[in-house]
C-alpha cells in the first residue's frame, strides 16, 4: 500500500454543526469526516477543504483533499464512508488525484446560493434552510443595489471583524438575484470569498429591498472600508456552497 | 365573544412527532396546534384533523377544524399561532366555518405522494423526506403491479394490525408513479386510506419493482385479505399528505 492524495466531493447540512474547521467544544464538519476517513483508511494528513463554511452553512458540493493508505478503490471509499457518516454528512465522489492538488490552492472560482424566503408564514420543509423575511423586498431595488459589488473591490466593509485574511481584495464575477414565487436566490460567483462576506452582503441588499438605505449607499459603503457601515449579517441558514471550479476541470 | 368554529390548515415536518394524535409519553402534531391555539383563544374544542397521520408523516396540507372564543380575526389567529408554534409546524391558513362542517367527516377526498430516492448515495436535504432504496427500481414493473389496486377493493390485505376501522373498503381513484431523475413519486388520491395502507402498497410495489414478486402477485395478495401476504411497510419518512378535497371547495 502507497500512500496517495484523494479529492471527495462533500454534500452537508450544516445545521448542527459548528461550521467545517475543528473547534474544541463542538462538532465540526472536518471533525466527522476525518473520524469517518480514520476508520476505514490510515489518514495520513488533515482533510482540507476548500474554504471553511461557518456554523449553519450548507454544502451542496465541498470539495476537500487527503492523504490515504487503504486497500479500497475510490468507490469502495464511498460506500464505506458513507455507511459510518452522520445522515447529515455525505460523500458525493472519492477521484484519487495528484500528491500536489490542493483543494484550497487550486480552487480557481466559487459559487455560493444564498435563498431567502419572502413572504407572511413560514415553511417547516425550508426551516433552516432560507432566511424567512416576511415584509416585501424589492428585488429591482436589490438588484439596483447588486451592481456596485461586481467587479475587483476591497471587500474590507462586508468582511468579518475576525477575519484573518491579509489582502481584502475580492473579485466577485457574478451576483445574480432572481425571484421565484416567494424565494429569492441570491447566486455568488467569484474568485474567493472573505470570512462572512457573501452573509454580510446579503444583509446590506436586503437593507436596500426593505428600502432602509438606497442602492447608490452600497458603493459608498463599499469605499468607506468600513465594517460598521454595512447592513447587518444575514444568518448562516440561507447560505449554501453549491460549486468550486479548479484549473483541472 | 360567540364561539365560532375554523378551520385550520396544518404544514408539518412529522420526523420529531409521535403522529397526529396525543399520546402519553410522547409529542404529537395534536398537542402543539392545541396548545398553540389554547393560548390565544379560549379552546372550546379538540383540534379534529381530516386524519392521523403516523409518526414521522409529514403534511403539505392537513385541514382541522376547532371551536374557539376570541376577538381575533382569522388572518390574526395565523398570525399568532405561528409565533407561538415550534419550527416545523405552521398554520398556513385559517378561515370561519359552519358549526357543523367537519375536516373528518365532510372530507370527500385525499391525496398523499410518497417519495423514494433511487440511487446509490444518501441526500442530505432529503435526509428524513423520502424513503433511499439504492437498488435501482424498475418503475413499469411497479406501474403493472399497482394496476391491480386502483378502483374499490377490501384493502384488508394492506391495512395495520392495529387499524380499528370496521369497514376495510376504500376505494383508490389515482395511483401515479413518476420517476424524475432519482426520485420516485408515487402519487395515490381517494377517498380515504386505511392505517398504515398507503406505507404498505409502497413496500408491496417496491417488492415487485426490485424484482422479489411478479406484477401479477399483486392482484392475489389483494385477494387473499391477509396482512401477512403483502410487502413489507414503508417507512413513513416518504410519506407527505399534500391535499384534501371538501365537498365545498
Amino acid at each position: 500500500m502507497t500512500k496517495r492524495r484523494i479529492r471527495l466531493n462533500l454534500e452537508y447540512l450544516g445545521t448542527r454543526y459548528a461550521g467545517w474547521q475543528w473547534q474544541d467544544n463542538a462538532v465540526s464538519i472536518q471533525q466527522v469526516v476525518e473520524e469517518a476517513l480514520g476508520k476505514i483508511t490510515s489518514l495520513k494528513s488533515r482533510v482540507t477543504a476548500s474554504g471553511r463554511t461557518d456554523a449553519g452553512v450548507h454544502a451542496l458540493s465541498q470539495p476537500a483533499h487527503a492523504d490515504v493508505e487503504t486497500r479500497m478503490s475510490d468507490g469502495e471509499m464511498v460506500k464505506a464512508m458513507n455507511a459510518l457518516l452522520p445522515d447529515d454528512v455525505v460523500v458525493k465522489e472519492v477521484v484519487t488525484v495528484a500528491d500536489d492538488w490542493s483543494a484550497r490552492f487550486s480552487a480557481k472560482e466559487k459559487t455560493y446560493i444564498y435563498t431567502i424566503l419572502n413572504r407572511e408564514r413560514p415553511s417547516v420543509f425550508e426551516h433552516g434552510r432560507v432566511w424567512h423575511i416576511k415584509k416585501a423586498l424589492d428585488i429591482d431595488v436589490m438588484r439596483d443595489a447588486a451592481r456596485a459589488l461586481v467587479g475587483e473591490h476591497d471587500f474590507t466593509s462586508f468582511r468579518s471583524a475576525g477575519c484573518a485574511a491579509k489582502n481584502p481584495v475580492r473579485t466577485i464575477t457574478k451576483l445574480n438575484i432572481d425571484r421565484d414565487d416567494d424565494t429569492i436566490e441570491l447566486t455568488f460567483t467569484g474568485s474567493g470569498f472573505l470570512k462572512q462576506m457573501v452573509r454580510n452582503i446579503v444583509g446590506t441588499l436586503v437593507e436596500a429591498g426593505r428600502g432602509k438605505i438606497e442602492p447608490d449607499d452600497v458603493s459608498t459603503i463599499l469605499g468607506e472600508r468600513d465594517r460598521t457601515k454595512a447592513g447587518p449579517c444575514a444568518p448562516p441558514d440561507g447560505l449554501c456552497l453549491v460549486d468550486v471550479v479548479y484549473e483541472d476541470n
